[in-house]
C-alpha cells in the first residue's frame, strides 16, 4: 500500500464534510462569526512521549487526548482535528490500521472528526502531531491570566496517578493497573472545562506537573499561589512511600487534569458542580499579591523543585 | 536554555494578536462568516524531505512555503500558521536561532504570522509540521474537481528544477545554482493562486511530479487529461539529457508550480495574468471525457510511471 491507499482506506472513513472528503489540498470552514475558533498543536515523539511498543490504538487515543485537554483547558468545545502522521515505511502497515481504529473509537466518544492533514515516510521514529479545534462563544474562552488576589485555586480528579504508572509501567502489579492505564490513555476533562466557563477565571490543563503549570497561572495573572500541600488529592497505592507520590503530583507529567481559579464566593458552585459531574474538585490554593515567587508552599518553606523541561 | 527560553526568545516574537502572546494553550481566531477558513498541513521529516546539513534558516522557509503552496493551490490568502518543531536536544541551540529567523523572512514577505505550536525534543532527527491557515470569500477556493470536458491544463513557471537540484545537490558547477535554490527553497505561486480565482476551474500545487499531480485533477474530475509532452516548459541546462530534464518534470517532486484547468475561453485571460504577472503560464494539456486511464500523452504510446511514493 502506499500513502493515498492508506489514506483512502483508513483516514478517508473518519473525516466530516470540512475535509471535503480529503480529495483538495486543505480542508475548508466556514464559522458564525459569533463563535470563536479555539486552535491547538500537540506532538508526541516516539522514544520522548511515549516507548513505541504500545498498542497503536491507545497511542492514538493519547495523541488526540492531550489535545482535547488544550480545548477543554479553554472551555471550548472540540469540533475537528487534523493530523500529520510520520512513519518508518517499515512500521506503516503493521501501526496505521490499528492507531486508526483508535482514532475512530475516541472521535467516537468526543464528537469529532478528522479534516486533512499529511501523511509522511519517516527515518527511524514515529513522529504524531495533531492540531485540535475548537469552538466557544466569542469572547468566552478561558485564558491564563484572570486569576484575582483572593481567589481559590482548585484541581479536578487525582494527581500523580500517569508518572507513578510510568515510573511502574513494567510492573505486573495489580496495584499500578489504575496509573498504567492513566499514563497511557489520559481522561481530558472536555465537559468540565465547558462547564466551567461560568465560574472560573483562569484554567490550565496539568501536561507539565501541578507546580509547573500552576506557576503558569501565577506569572501569567502577575501573582503569587500558596500551594497547600496537605490538600493535593492523591492516589491511595500500598507500599509506595507518600513522599513519593507527592512527588509524582506536584512533578510528574501527564496528569491532564484542569487546574483553574475561581472567586471565593463561587466555592457553593464548584461543589455543587463536583457533585453533578461525581468528580472530585479539590481546592488546593489560594491566589495571593505576588511577593518573591510565584509558588510557595503553605506552612512549608521547601523550595518547588522543576518539572520535566524538553531542553 | 529550556522549552520556554527558546519559545520566549525566538518565538514570541513572530506571533500577532490571535497567538493571545502564546500565552495560552491555545490561539483564539474570528473570523466574519463571510469566509471561509481554508486549512492545511505539511510535515517535513530529516533525512526524508530535507538532508539535515542545510542552513536551518533555509529549512525554516521550505517548510512555510510547501504550505503556502498549498494556500496558493486553494487560491487562499495565507494569514498564519502554527508550528510544531520536533528536535533531539544536541541540535537545539544551533538550529532554533538560524530557523527562527529563516521564518522571520518569509514571514515578512508573505504576509503572515505565527499563532502557536508546540516545541518538543526528539530523539534523532527533526520533523517540523506547519499548519497553516488562509481565507477565501466564501465559497471561492479552488478545488480540484472543477475540470470539464475541452478545458484546457496550463502550469506556472519551469519543471523539474527542483528534482535536477536535488540530483546534483553536491556538484559545485554554476550550471546548477538555480537549480539547487530552487530545491532548497522553493517558490510559492500565492498571488497567481489568488488571480486565478475567476478564471481556474481545478487546480492544484505540483509537490509530487507533473503527472501525479495532473492525475489527481483528472481524478477527481473524473476526466482524462491528454498532456503534450512538447509543450512541457523545461529548463535549459548544458549537458544534461534532454529525456532527464523531462523525466525531472514528469517525475521530480518539489516544483511547488501551479497546475489548473480553465475554460478554454480563458486562454486570453490567461496570457494577460501571465504578461502582468511576468510568470510563464503554458498550456500543456486538455481535459477529454474519461476513457481507460485518466492521463495520457499525445501522439505518445508510452505509458505514465509512478510519482515518489512514501510507503
Amino acid at each position: 500500500m502506499n500513502e493515498f491507499d492508506y489514506i483512502d482506506k483508513y483516514f478517508r472513513p473518519l473525516t466530516n464534510k470540512f475535509a471535503i472528503n480529503l480529495k483538495n489540498d486543505a480542508a475548508i470552514f466556514n464559522q458564525k462569526s459569533s463563535f470563536d475558533l479555539i486552535i491547538s498543536t500537540d506532538t508526541l515523539c516516539e522514544g520522548i512521549h511515549f516507548f513505541g511498543n504500545e498498542n497503536p490504538a491507545d497511542i492514538a487515543k493519547k495523541s488526540l487526548r492531550v489535545n482535547l485537554s488544550d480545548m477543554a483547558s479553554m472551555g471550548a468545545k472540540p469540533i475537528f482535528y487534523n493530523l500529520a502522521l510520520s512513519i518508518p515505511k517499515i512500521k506503516a502497515s503493521q501501526f496505521i490500521p490499528k492507531f486508526a481504529k483508535g482514532l475512530q473509537d475516541d472521535q467516537e466518544i468526543f464528537g469529532i472528526k478528522l479534516i486533512g492533514g499529511d501523511l509522511t515516510s519517516s527515518l527511524k521514529h514515529i513522529n504524531i502531531t495533531i492540531t485540535i479545534f475548537g469552538e466557544t462563544v466569542k469572547g468566552k474562552s478561558i485564558s491564563r491570566d484572570g486569576a484575582k488576589i483572593g481567589n481559590y485555586l482548585y484541581v479536578s480528579g487525582i494527581l500523580g496517578l500517569s508518572k507513578i504508572g510510568l515510573d511502574n509501567f513494567n510492573s505486573n502489579s495489580k496495584e499500578f493497573e489504575e496509573s498504567k492505564r492513566k499514563y497511557l490513555i489520559p481522561q481530558p476533562r472536555v465537559d468540565l472545562g465547558i462547564e466551567l466557563k461560568n465560574i472560573a477565571n483562569s484554567m490550565i490543563d496539568i501536561s507539565d506537573g501541578l507546580i509547573q503549570d500552576a506557576t503558569h497561572l501565577a506569572k501569567n495573572s502577575k501573582l503569587t499561589v500558596e500551594l497547600n500541600l496537605c490538600k493535593i488529592p492523591l492516589p491511595n497505592i500500598k507500599n509506595l512511600d507518600r513522599k513519593l507520590i507527592l512527588d509524582s503530583a506536584l512533578y510528574g507529567g501527564d496528569d491532564y487534569e484542569l487546574l483553574f481559579s475561581c472567586d471565593n464566593s463561587h466555592e457553593s458552585l464548584v461543589e455543587q458542580l463536583s457533585d453533578k459531574m461525581n468528580l472530585k474538585l479539590t481546592k488546593i490554593g489560594v491566589f495571593k499579591e505576588f511577593k518573591k515567587g510565584f509558588l510557595k508552599f503553605k506552612n512549608n518553606t521547601s523550595k518547588p523543585k522543576n518539572s520535566y523541561l524538553h531542553f
